[in-house]
């Protein structure tokens, strides 16, 4: 292994310029007149992966394609992992917000500056460095290794699960390892022990034919606005818990494991606000902390209000129509299905008879996943972290969502350990997106010393 | 009388060919490049006044001109009042929904189709037509009459009040005439003895420095969006009562009389939800009818909500601001400065720590208005109307605002009476803006016969 770990070091630099290659390729997934550079950034891959010692092809799928790479020759007794990661990415966005071009990979000290540098293309190719260190020095992986490297991931990997679904015994595996989150702070690795699922609906109220004057009707009609109001508070009780029946019912109440993780990441409330901007952080759910109800206790959140006249000034109406989107975060054992549905009950309960509802579903519903505390791999790789970063890794649980984690577990009957390598202010999908060289270089240790640690495990 | 109504009748083809030359004019005072066509329009006006035998003269304003006219020769011991209408209009909108040139008029049987044929071109120069026929038939009128014809009424009149408050001398009057409202129903008359106050506000939350990730903070943060629903929510009681303390104290609670002048309007409940396209009417304040809850007593309606993402989909986002504009209408006796301030004082209480709010105060804010039961002038319109239109006029509690008439009351110490000659399909300040000849010329009778009895009041 410390063969692995020095080749790693004597390559550091050509493995910048691989990824500065990389990076160079504006494998934006989201636009189609940039499908020829995501098959580009595809096929770079692929090569990467050969270089590096690997078999590697590339599958096509309805849309845009994946490689597969995999080096097994460790023998049916060792472990098989499987990574996934992605080389597609966000759009520039407004290229005047970005200090150099945002495909041009721009050095800054420490940083490299580029689309992508962070989120996926520098952290999926830590891999990639790590079995190329375990085969050009010992001639062979510890463990068998599957690499999975789609490039649809920024669109929400639309044919990523029917790929998964029809290969399950190709990608047959004791573990999914993913590296696509971020370190705790500067210099602290993290590993992602959880996300939190997700249910998003969008309320649309009619009343009226079209907007009424509020001055002759308003009394007799029922205004679409106000009842949306009037529902959406009525979604939260006085305690801030969530009013649909049986929401709560499959919550598992964090263990105090789970509390003191949080309480040890140490984040101070009062600058948690400040950074924020808020006048305050908000009351929420009686019983628990804002950090604990950011991450391990479920929410309701507006995300958007439309109704009537939103320009400048007045406008006397009763609006015809109002709308509403508003998400749902879960955590285990909720199911996102069972309180989508429960969800759906209660607001039509919730809705008078003055106005009428439709109710959308929007996006795929997801549950919470959370990495079993006892999993080897999590072992592993809290091993290889703090081994490469002289630290322990923090382990946090994040309140966003990941749906491919439940749907790895479901599918492939894995599950997942998150690695996360991106600075809290890499800036990923904004402008200026940056990732830490020597956070990298660690984090390619790490994974190479991680390999080792699994096969032992 | 008889001459004059007979010199009416004879007169009508004439006195159609002057409203379609008044309407030629495109006066659209809310569009500075017709500022010259509003002049033409108070110049026409000005001139026209003058034919009929008035005395009339322009007064400049700090915005468009007006015309002030005159007949005061009836005499110290008749009585004096003061016509107020307007000549400017409301913009085309979108010429393609016009059958013909919005300002092209247009004959379709009864019906004169123009913008500003019915507001109010058409039924200011029903007073002019009436003192006309007074005039050239009898050499003189039986009340003294002074006319107030401005051009600012379609931007908010901003120039009236300080112009009347500057002449209250000049405009000394026994009461106000105005015929900018509608009939009761196509064939029916109606006064609109009274209107409601308005207070309109708006709220603006700001929570977070921009949008957050919904997973990432949700929990933590307070939703300005939640949080907005929840104080619109508040606003009404389980009684569908509003909540601002002190709302409802000065307010005049209905006399069997409105109540029986509501109810002998004969709206039918189902057709009117019917018509309006609403699955039913809204339960409302309890303890009152739809038609009286639209008319005599208060409401707050939401006019319009903006917060976070409005497009298509969803975007998981906390927005970092909501705003609603809403507006009250209110009833005698309630101040409007009353209750705009305790709207204030109440939706601060409600606004919670973890959002700040700025609050916004649009436009004027205008007491309600009602003529009393027992005005000489009430009586002498009602007489008028019934004896040309042979029919009852109805009397209507018009839940819309109508600022100017608190303010005659209060600087010229006189009470409106509204006389409407509208049909309840003219579509004024939209497409197709139209008048019913018919209706006008009865109108004219009605106001020349009203002329007699104000003189015998």
């Amino acid at each position: 292994m410390e063969a692995a770990v020095e080749y790693l070091r004597k390559q550091r630099r050509r493995h910048l310029d691989e990824l500065i290659e990389l990076c160079r390729i504006p494998s934006i997934s989201t636009k189609p007149d940039h499908a020829d550079d995501v098959r580009r950034a595809v096929e770079w891959t692929r090569d990467r992966c050969r270089s590096s010692g690997l078999t590697a092809e590339i599958h096509e799928t309805g849309g845009h394609p994946l490689v597969y790479a995999e080096w097994c020759g460790a023998g049916a007794d060792a472990p098989t992992y499987l990574v996934y990661g992605h080389v597609d990415v966000q759009p520039e966005g407004d290229v005047g917000l970005w200090d150099a071009g945002p495909f041009e990979p721009t050095r800054n000290g420490d940083w490299l500056i580029c689309r992508g540098s962070a989120d996926d293309k520098g952290q999926v190719l830590l891999y990639v460095r790590a079995a190329e260190a375990w085969l050009q020095t010992e001639g062979k992986l510890p463990i068998n290794l599957k690499l999975l490297i789609e490039a649809e991931e920024e669109i929400g990997s639309p044919n990523l699960e029917p790929y998964i679904r029809e290969h399950a015994a190709q990608l047959k595996c004791d573990g999914v390892l993913i590296s696509d989150t971020g370190l705790a702070r500067d210099g602290q690795p993290a590993i992602t022990r959880g996300t939190r699922g997700i249910v998003y609906k969008e309320i649309f109220l009619s009343g009226p034919k079209h907007d009424l004057h509020s001055g002759q009707f308003g009394g007799a009609v029922q205004n679409p606005a106000n009842a949306l109001a009037a529902m959406i508070a009525a979604l939260h009780d006085a305690d801030n818990r969530v009013t649909i029946p049986g929401f709560y019912d499959d919550v598992v109440d964090p263990t105090e494991e789970d509390r003191a993780q949080i309480k040890a990441l140490g984040i101070d409330d009062d600058q948690f606000a400040a950074d924020l901007g808020v006048p305050a952080l908000w009351e929420g759910e009686r019983g628990y902390t804002a950090q604990e109800r950011r991450s391990i206790r479920p929410t309701l959140d507006v995300n958007g209000l439309t109704s009537g006249f939103q320009g400048q000034g007045a406008n006397t109406i009763i609006p015809a129509r109002a709308s509403a989107k508003l998400s749902m975060r879960l955590v285990p054992d909720q199911s996102a299905a069972k309180i989508s549905k429960a969800f759906d009950a209660h607001i039509r309960a919730l809705c008078p008879p003055g106005v009428r509802m439709e109710l959308t579903t929007h996006g795929a519903e997801a549950d919470a996943y959370v990495t079993p505390a006892d999993h080897p791999a999590l072992r592993a790789a809290i091993r290889g972290l703090r081994e490469a970063f002289d630290q322990e890794p923090a382990q946090l649980r994040e309140g966003g969502s990941l749906p491919i984690l439940p749907m790895f577990k479901e599918a492939l009957g894995a599950d997942c350990v998150l690695l996360g390598f991106a600075s809290p202010n890499c800036n990923a999908h904004g402008p200026n997106e940056k990732v830490n060289l020597p956070d990298l270089d660690r984090g390619a240790e790490a994974i190479a010393r991680m390999f080792a640690h699994l096969a032992a495990s």
